[in-house]
C-alpha cells in the first residue's frame, strides 16, 4: 500500500529518520575522532564556528561544548566582517569550524576558506563530503543526513549536534559515556513514537501570535532552534533566550497566557530553568516543560545526559512546530514563503 | 516653576543627558585610548566580551568593532560556563572585557575576576569606577553617565557603545576620526530635539503584538537593542536580528501589515538591508527605515560614519519605544514588573 502524500508528510519521514541518522554516527565515532583530533591537535589557541540559521543553532551547542572541554571562549563568526568589511587577521593556531547541511552555502564556504587562508585549521560539518565546504576544509565530519527535501531542517540539525558532540570527545573529556551514545537513538526513536504530548502541547499554544522558548547553558542550542522551528513552520513570532538573558528584559513581554516553552535537563542549570518557570508562572504565563523526566509536559529519556539530551528534546520541539502549523493549516513542509538554501554573502 | 512629574519623566531627563555624557567621554579620548593601551597591548591573543541585557548588545557592537582593528574572532562569553560547570582554562594573552552599567552585578564580576585569574588582562566598562567591576580589572572606562533611575537603560548604553569605539581605538585603525566624535553629541541632540518621526512610528506600530527590527555589522547592536527597548517598555515581542540571520527562517513571520523597523547608515551592509526591506514590503511588512538620511522615516544625521552612527540610530528607538510605551498607556520608567539592577549568577 502507497501511502497517500499528507501535509507535512517529507517533514515526518525526515523526522523519522533521526534515529538511523544518529546511530550511524554513533557507530563511526572512533573512527571520526580520530580524524578530527588528528587535524584540530588538542589545544587550539582559539576556536571560531561558522553557520547560518539553524546550522547557526548547532554552532551555538558547539560554542558551549567546545568551550567546555578546551577552557578557551568559543566566538562565533560575523561573517559580514569578512565578506563586507574585509577584515583578515593572523589565525595560526586557531580552529575554524563551518558548517552547512548542503556544504554549498556561499557565504559559509567563502568565510571557511578565508579564515583558512588566515592560517586557522579547518572543519567542516556537512550532509556531503563531496560539497565545496569540504573542500575548503582540512577535516570533514559527515553528518551523512542525507538529503533533505522539506524546508525545516530536523534530521540535519540533530545530525549536526552530533558532529559538535564528536569535534568535542576530539579536544577534551565529555560530560557523556559511549553507553549515552547507544541509548541516544532509541531516546529519539521513544520521541517520535510518543506525539500525543507534541499535540497537546500544540493545543495549548493554540492561536497565540508570539510565544518564547528558555534554556540555559548546554541546552540554549535548543531553545534556539525550538523557536526557530516554531517561527519557520507556524509563523508564530518565537523568541529564543537562555533563562539568564530573559530575565534582562524580555521577560516583560509574559502576561496572562503568554506561551513559554522551557526545555530542561538534569545538570548544572536544571535549578535556574525551575526558578524562570516558577517567576514566570507568577506573571501569568502558560509555561510548558520538555525535560528528561517522564512527569513532564513533554518528556525525554530521563537517563540521558544533559549534554545529548538536547537532541531528543529538540526532536520534541520539531514535533510540536509541526503539529502546530497543522493546527493553523499550513503545509510544514514548505511553509510561508521559505526555499531551503538561503543564499547571503 | 517645577514641572509636574509625568510618566517616562525620568526615562526622557535620562535620554536628553546622552549628549552630554557622549561629550564628555569625547573630551577623554585621547587620555582613555592612552590609557587602555597600556593595559591592552595592541595585539592580544583573542578577545572575549562579558555582559548581559543592554550591556551585552553594547558588546555587540565591541565585538565587530574589535574584530574589525585586531582582526581576531571575538567571542561573547557565556557566563553560565564559569557560573555553572566550572570551566577554567589558560588565557595568557587574551583579553578579557567586562559590561555592567552598575558595576555590581554579581555575575559580571565574578565572571570578569574568574577570567583575571587565568591569566586574560582584563578591562571594566562601567559607571562606577569605585564599583567591584573596577576593582577586579586591570583597567576601566568610566562611562560617568551618572545614575540611571528609569529601568530601562538609554544614556547607559550609548556611553558603553562609546565606550567600546574608545577601546577599538586602542587596539588599532577605526572607521571614524576626531571631527565624527566632535559631531555625535549634536547628531543625538537632533535626534531629540525632534520626536515627531518617532511619535508616528510608534503610531503605525499600533497595538501589533510583535515586530522585528533589523539591521547588519556595525549597526546589528542597534537592531539588538532597539527590539530589547520595545519589548521592555511596550510589551510587544521584538524579535532583533541581522538581516542575513533574518533570512534564514524568521521572515516567516512577516505577513500583511507586520512592522519592521530597519537601521542603516552609508557603509558596507547598507545594500544588504535595503535588499532585505525590499523583500519584507513585497510579503506585506509594514517597514520603517531609521537611517543616516534625511529622507528616511527616522533620519538621523547623514554625515556620520556608520560606526558612531549606531549611537543616534539607538536614539531614534529609545524615542519611538517611548512613545509606544506611553500610547498603550505604560510607564517607559517602570514598565511590566521590571527592576532596576537583574540578579543572575
Amino acid at each position: 500500500m502507497t501511502e497517500a502524500p499528507t501535509a507535512g508528510g517529507r517533514m515526518a519521514a525526515e523526522m523519522a529518520e533521526q534515529p538511523g541518522v544518529l546511530a550511524t554516527l554513533a557507530a563511526r565515532r572512533d573512527e571520526q575522532v580520530a580524524g578530527l583530533r588528528a587535524v584540530t591537535g588538542v589545544a587550539p589557541t582559539g576556536i571560531v564556528l561558522v553557520a547560518r540559521g539553524s546550522s547557526d543553532h548547532a554552532a551555538v551547542f558547539g560554542r558551549y561544548v567546545l568551550e567546555l572541554v578546551t577552557g578557551r571562549p568559543v566566538a562565533l563568526a560575523a561573517p559580514s566582517l569578512l565578506t563586507r568589511y574585509g577584515v583578515r587577521g593572523e589565525l595560526d593556531g586557531w580552529l575554524a569550524v563551518g558548517v552547512s547541511q548542503s556544504g554549498r552555502t556561499p557565504e559559509i564556504v567563502t568565510v571557511l576558506e578565508a579564515l583558512g587562508a588566515q592560517g586557522a585549521r579547518t572543519v567542516a560539518i556537512t550532509n556531503d563530503e563531496s560539497a565545496p565546504l569540504a573542500g575548503a576544509a582540512d577535516a570533514t565530519v559527515a553528518t551523512a543526513a542525507g538529503t533533505e527535501a522539506a524546508v525545516p531542517a530536523t534530521k540535519t540539525f540533530t545530525a549536526q549536534v552530533a558532529a559538535f558532540a564528536l569535534l568535542a570527545e576530539a579536544l577534551g573529556d565529555v560530560p557523556w559515556s559511549a553507553a549515552d551514545w547507544d541509548a541516544l537513538p532509541d531516546a529519539v526513536a521513544d520521541v517520535l513514537a510518543d506525539p500525543a504530548p507534541s499535540r497537546r502541547a500544540a493545543e495549548r499554544i493554540g492561536d497565540a501570535p508570539a510565544m518564547a522558548v528558555v534554556a540555559r547553558g548546554l541546552l540554549l542550542a535548543g531553545a534556539l532552534e525550538a523557536a526557530l522551528k516554531l517561527e519557520e513552520i507556524s509563523g508564530i513570532v518565537a523568541t529564543g533566550a537562555s533563562t539568564a538573558d530573559f530575565r534582562h528584559g524580555p521577560v516583560a513581554v509574559v502576561g496572562e497566557g503568554f506561551p513559554v516553552l522551557a526545555l530542561s535537563a538534569a545538570g548544572p542549570t536544571a535549578a535556574d530553568v525551575e526558578e524562570l518557570v516558577t517567576d514566570l508562572r507568577v506573571r501569568g504565563g502558560d509555561v510548558q516543560l520538555a525535560a528528561t523526566d517522564l512527569a513532564a509536559d513533554l518528556p525525554v529519556d530521563p537517563a540521558l545526559p544533559e549534554g545529548l539530551a538536547v537532541i531528543p528534546l529538540v526532536v520534541r520541539a520539531q514535533q510540536v512546530a509541526r503539529e502546530l502549523g497543522l493546527l493553523r493549516g499550513i503545509d510544514p513542509d514548505a511553509p510561508l514563503g521559505l526555499s531551503k538554501v538561503t543564499v547571503t554573502h
